[in-house]
């Protein structure tokens, strides 16, 4: 394993281990709703959002007990995200991460209040103040992780996914939808380790600039991931964009131009971190393996 | 009209204008969901929480721009619960203030979304500066608002619910779960003034026995409208909870010891007030229209 996988794993290890303390266990007769947000949460998922956390709060000396909680409350989001989205209304699939979901194993009432949970506590992880000393980053860290998350970012994001279904998009709108739909929430990720070591502005806008890239090359990567990939090794059903004649980075711009473009945009990411020098590293690793991956 | 009457007029008035500011509105593909979050929390309800928050502010001197904005992210909130409730999944209700509920006037996958953007919104709402100018403020309302609505809060309250057509409750569970579905959300209103005007324990606690008898003395209310009003009246489907054989204060307890624990109940959470004098008089007026209303 190189250091770069070891790494992942090892941010993945403490990301589990912290949601596992933050999730609630027990409980009297809503103790389902508990298992379900757990189910959810805990065993799966690259944890590319938290490692990006993580890493980010590296560059700015920020203490690994509060880089680990920003880098939880982002996955419970992402998870709650992706509850939601599997729902029959919405995506309607009964696959993620090769087990079946959250509706799926519980209930459709069991699987939306879970995801309203995860969202909650995600906000409840972030105000406490074993996240921060200082009230003002606290709030800060809320603030813009419910830009990033809410009707002006990730849910509304969702929403374009779904009138796409109706209309064909032009390349300019699919960006647009996608920066709304991943890109805010891989943008928290990065910024979080700037707002809880109160980088400089200048270095706060490499970040971003640095997430902004990655979130499309992801994204990109997903869509040839949906298009190529099969439903073993990707664990969620692939194929459904061109089923429901979506258009999406591949459909506008063919498989070659997508993965080159993909390429160029993780080349734009890595050059955003120069300002930080051989520690940012990992984050350029993150962005190579994410237009590398398999699933 | 009364004092209480304009009172409460004049509460709701401010909540709805502060609602409408904050709510996104126009937007490209999304702007479904903006007119969904508008349609779900607009024009409607009797904004009860938003008044304990304003009169609860009032004890303190908060500024009442201040106190507007907790008191609209309490009302987010509420208005994002009544829209995931009222799922097919859920509650199954297609009536809400006398109007089509949201899924209804939209359809599933829009509701599920707006909900999520309500609850989001909410919380950016209270991290932001203009919700109070020093952070440690900021962050612990969004703790307290965070925990009364997440899963041992509203949330677990409404999936104990669910569980509840299941098995006949016992009095002390009815307690338990109305505690927290609608309790909880009750308590963070009041604490709401608190928490911005930097109270003393004491006075803390005074409006937190007055929150908790309260929400008991509205839900007992809730199941007598539930038992014996109608729905032109009441403005939503009504005899529910019998027809679903579920147990509520009004099967346990019977009509009239219901009504009589009711009022118990209000003389208590009155009395709680004694400590802020006459200051205090609109929260004893609207403790006394809770079990009054017939609506």
């Amino acid at each position: 394993m190189g250091a770069f996988d070891a790494a992942l794993t090892a941010s993945a290890a403490a990301v589990e281990a912290a949601l596992d303390r933050l999730l609630p266990k027990d409980g009297g007769p809503e103790a389902r709703l508990f298992e379900a947000m757990r189910y959810a949460t805990l065993g799966g998922g690259k944890r590319l959002r938290p490692f990006l956390v993580l890493e980010g709060a590296r560059l700015f000396g920020v203490p690994e007990v509060q880089a680990a909680r920003a880098a939880a409350a982002v996955e419970l989001v992402h998870c709650y995200s992706l509850v939601h989205d599997d729902l029959p209304a919405m995506d309607d699939d009964a696959l993620r991460r090769g087990r079946p979901t959250c509706h799926i194993q519980f209930d459709e009432a069991t699987a939306i209040l879970a995801g309203d949970g995860l969202l909650t506590l995600a906000f409840e992880v972030l105000a406490d103040e074993a996240t921060h000393p200082e009230g003002a980053v606290r709030a800060s860290l809320v603030l813009a992780l419910a830009k990033a998350a809410g009707a002006e970012g990730m849910v509304g994001g969702q929403m374009c996914d779904l009138e796409a279904e109706t209309r064909k998009l032009a390349l300019v709108e699919v960006k647009r939808l996608q920066r709304m739909k991943t890109g805010a929430l891989f943008a928290f990720s990065c910024e979080a380790g700037a707002l809880l070591g109160k980088a400089a502005a200048e270095r706060h806008r490499a970040l971003l600039a640095y997430a902004e890239d990655l979130g499309l090359a992801f994204q990109i990567a997903d869509d040839l991931l949906d298009a190529e990939g099969s439903e073993a090794v990707v664990g969620k059903r692939v194929g459904k964009d061109a089923e429901l004649g979506k258009a999406t980075f591949v459909s506008l711009l063919g498989i070659e131009n997508a993965r080159k473009e993909a390429h160029r945009l993780v080349q734009r990411a890595v050059s955003s971190l120069d300002i930080f020098g051989e520690k940012a590293e990992p984050l350029a690793e993150l962005a190579r393996f994410v237009v590398a991956r398999r699933a």
